[in-house]
């Protein structure tokens, strides 16, 4: 059965679990900009910039809520940005193999 | 005193009411678009980001509560609408004088 609490974070999984997080981030975040920025240069409608405005209200709940680095919940922050695309498995080298392998399947669902 | 309410509106003063309603909403809906671009394009912060959303918000709820038609209330809206900017007092010419002069006057407090 996958275990997925009570894992120990050492401190150098606990540098590579953050510096994947910041990763991620910093790519959702350049991203969703880059759509906003198209989405406002395609707008023709008062409907389009209510479409615009939805947008970014579904987007910022979903990025405020989904960053969080309680190391409890560490590995399934970790498999889903993994799944949605933002890092890649191989990022997070440095973490234990048992760890990798949580989110690798995790992911995967 | 001034006496906005119980005001009749004959069938071409509601023609020119409404019309002016659309082109106020037209000019203020084309402005929000530009600035909305425009603030797009500027982002270079996350922080950016989310002031065009709350941006956004307060204008999206500023103008689905602002163009209201009853006619109980339509003075005070014409009134907003010109003290804004989005209409000229000259735009509403054909209006009794007398709901002239409450817009004018409404538009200036």
């Amino acid at each position: 059965m996958l275990q997925i609490k009570d894992t120990g974070w050492s401190e150098k999984e606990k540098a590579v679990a953050q510096a994947s997080l910041k990763l991620a981030r910093e790519r959702e975040i350049a991203s969703l900009m880059l759509e906003v920025s198209h989405q406002a240069n395609g707008m023709t409608t008062l409907d389009d910039l209510w479409k615009l405005h939805d947008f970014l209200s579904a987007r910022r709940y979903d990025i405020e809520g989904k960053y969080e680095d309680e190391y409890s919940v560490l590995i399934f922050v970790l498999a889903r940005l993994v799944k949605e695309g933002w890092l890649l498995a191989e990022e997070l080298k440095g973490l234990e193999e048992d760890k990798l392998t949580k989110v690798t399947v995790l992911a995967r669902m």
